[in-house]
């Protein structure tokens, strides 16, 4: 970037509020998708005339803006592919208000997950997104991905629970949209529209989140079975009687071997594990295990255990956490994707991946949010081996293509970014994607929003 | 309409699903707003293709297309003020699968609500939107007002409970977006976009409806209170607790009245009264009535009544469903709103309302669902009297007014139509008010859609 235009930018933010020095730029180049890139310039903004002063900038200098949280994605969804500048919400993250009456709170963007639910905690509040990066992410990047977790089943994913939001669209315009209600049926719900758009449409400068009471007990069920078929098949009577689980995991035979050889947790070898925890009160809980106790019993179940120990359950969960990062340990090269199916069609799900596996002699690992269907199907391969690579990406074609064929769709949580991207046209007809591209035109009509994210070229 | 476009129109559809005789067309012209108007035809599509081939023809012929569910709408959203079709959907009313595994019905949107609890009944499920008008308004018609109702306080309202819609934008394009899953993020969210669009951007098709699981036990507690701020600050401190009520229902004095003279049920003289209702299992209903019963109690409640009986609860919401039609009997005019404010606001918004009523010297009566801040806001006055009419149009904008200045929105439930729409540019700056006008050119480049509803001129 010129030196002209970064003292234009510079003079735009407040004192050492732009970042130009190469390893400083380095540092907000890269996320959690492996991917890199360098920006030309790093912008931290502070309040949100700051930001509309950046993109009307950007606007004019046709410069690209890639807004940042704090980079946990695994999509590509924040790095600068195509350059341009880095906003970076790491000093726009104060509490604005917590309204306990209107289970409401009013944060800014870059505020992290983690220490928002530690401020709602005295209040006996949560806010439900919880992704495994809950400590360290953004809410501001919960809401461009559309984050979601283990609880979502029973408490929904980031879109469930944002009730307004106020961002700078692409065209420099300030707009507000929503209120602070859990109804509202007032023109075009703009939110929801902006929640999953990776940065695409508009900056995210402040949101009104949506708070949930803390249940006040919890409970988890350790169920092993047989095969994935098995409990796959338990996940679908799960889901299909009325006590909705809190948290409804599944890890397959290698998770449930990762977990404890690396875990360390007290485990048998399994086909399969189900993680099914209730929450509610005293009163309430043992029926509802019970009732969750029966649907993952049956066929193919081997085990079923009760009331494991607080400890033993956070161990079980820590390991289940563990495992994305666990896997590096057994191979080199990883694809891991979060595809979503219609529950019933689970055992479909794992039985494809299965034979995609054995066709392209891989070792694929699944586990995830079985309750919705969400699975994180890891595709390992020795990345010295160009030919098993080759292989992975291959077999990941075929894996998104059964998705799709069983009604599922390419991500549940993750977002698309650059990783799912050219899948785009795959899950989507043509008039959807060309109506998708119209609306980034209406919010960012020069295409400096986030460029080659979501949408794949063409229209 | 003359003659040759009328043949065209008819060569279009099956046999018998045309309208043309005026007495025929009138019946298609009004919606419980009162409003009403006469179109030109009236189509009644058995099939998506239908619907495409209709669109693409009004596109061409620039003649305006108004989607009709069963007309129950208050807003004036179905009433075909610039003439041209009417589209009533009453003939694509199937259920085209209900799959219980998944949680999710797929269904056409001229199916009636009631008809699809009914056959969602015998596999404990329900969906959850539940207007007055449920056993004779359509899910097309919830889908587009974005219809609410007394348990959405717990369930939500149809935005939280659609997972997937496959709509014919005004282009004429076929658009699907979404799966039958619980999580998706996967693109931009463009069902959440057309839900309570009033079908100004495209005409519903077929909907993947999100279902809940039935609770085998309902109780309902009966409050009264002193006066409507006492009822209004136990609200706060009802919803600021953990169990949240299935149903969470104000009236006024005059509600209270009428629900005893008009409505038969036994009732005291009060202030103002809360229908509490929790669901629930066995196990957990005493915990829940109690937490309820303690936050109900306090300064200026008169009585809390437990476990009244289920004869005594239909009668009360019987009475409660009765209160709107009801009102005609002790006024001649009504303007009945929607309005909807944070729940902590209730007590600003209704001592508000009352200063308002004093001022202008009317009537004003307030029920409505106050778990989620959304009261019905009826103005009654003499309709033989212009006077009186000014006066309840001139308190009705300051309704709005205040509404808006407490973080409130217009609508909860009902929608904006023709009813709201000239208060949209006090309810949205500039900018987001644009941004809606520059989505609709998006799905309906030709403004053929419902023209005239929701968006004031202007931009």
């Amino acid at each position: 970037m010129d030196p002209a235009s970064l003292s234009e930018l510079r003079a735009l933010l407040g004192e050492g509020a732009l970042l130009d020095d190469p390893a400083e730029r380095l540092a907000y180049g890269y996320d959690n998708s492996r991917r890199q890139a360098l920006p030309d310039a790093v912008a931290l903004p502070t309040t949100r005339e700051e930001v509309i002063a950046l993109v009307r900038w950007a606007r004019m200098r046709r410069v690209p803006l890639v807004a940042r949280g704090r980079g946990t994605n695994t999509t590509g969804a924040s790095v600068p592919v195509e350059g341009g500048v880095v906003v970076g919400f790491e000093r726009m993250n104060r509490i604005l208000g917590i309204r306990p009456g209107d289970r409401c709170a009013v944060v800014e963007p870059g505020l992290l997950n983690g220490d928002l639910q530690l401020a709602l905690r005295p209040h006996g509040l949560f806010w439900p997104p919880d992704p495994t990066s809950a400590p360290y992410c953004s809410v501001g990047g919960n809401i461009a991905c559309n984050a979601g977790g283990p609880r979502a089943v029973k408490y929904g994913a980031t879109r469930d629970n944002v009730l307004a939001l106020t961002a700078v669209a692409g065209n420099g315009e300030l707009l507000r949209f929503g209120a602070a209600t859990s109804k509202s049926s007032t023109g075009y719900d703009l939110s929801r529209l902006l929640i999953g758009s990776e940065g695409t449409l508009a900056l995210i400068v402040e949101a009104s989140l949506r708070l949930v009471p803390v249940a006040p007990q919890r409970r988890v069920l350790r169920a092993l079975y047989r095969d994935v078929d098995a409990a796959a098949q338990a996940v679908s009577r799960l889901m299909a009687q009325p006590v909705t689980p809190s948290m409804l995991e599944f890890m397959d035979a290698d998770c449930v071997r990762l977990a404890r050889d690396l875990g360390g947790v007290p485990l048998p070898d399994a086909g399969a594990l189900l993680m099914i925890e209730a929450d509610g009160d005293a009163q309430s809980l043992d029926a509802a295990i019970a009732a969750l106790r029966e649907a993952a019993s049956g066929n193919g179940c081997l085990e079923v255990r009760d009331a494991i120990d607080a400890a033993q359950s956070e161990a079980l969960w820590a390991a289940r956490k563990a495992l994305s990062p666990a896997l590096r340990s057994i191979a080199s090269g990883k694809i891991n994707e979060d595809v979503v199916v219609p529950v019933s069609r689970i055992p479909d799900l794992l039985r494809r991946v299965g034979d995609i596996a054995e066709r392209h002699a891989l070792r694929i690992v699944c586990f995830g949010h079985a309750g919705n269907g969400n699975l994180h199907v890891n595709i390992l391969y020795d990345a010295d081996d160009a030919t098993q690579e080759r292989r992975a990406s291959d077999a990941l074609a075929e894996v998104f293509a059964a998705t799709l064929s069983l009604g599922g769709q390419l991500s549940g949580e993750h977002g698309i970014g650059l990783a799912k991207r050219d899948f785009m046209a795959q899950a989507l007809e043509p008039p959807t994607l060309e109506a998708m591209r119209a609306i980034k035109r209406v919010f960012d009509p020069d295409g400096i929003l986030n460029p080659g994210k979501i949408l794949p070229a063409g229209g």
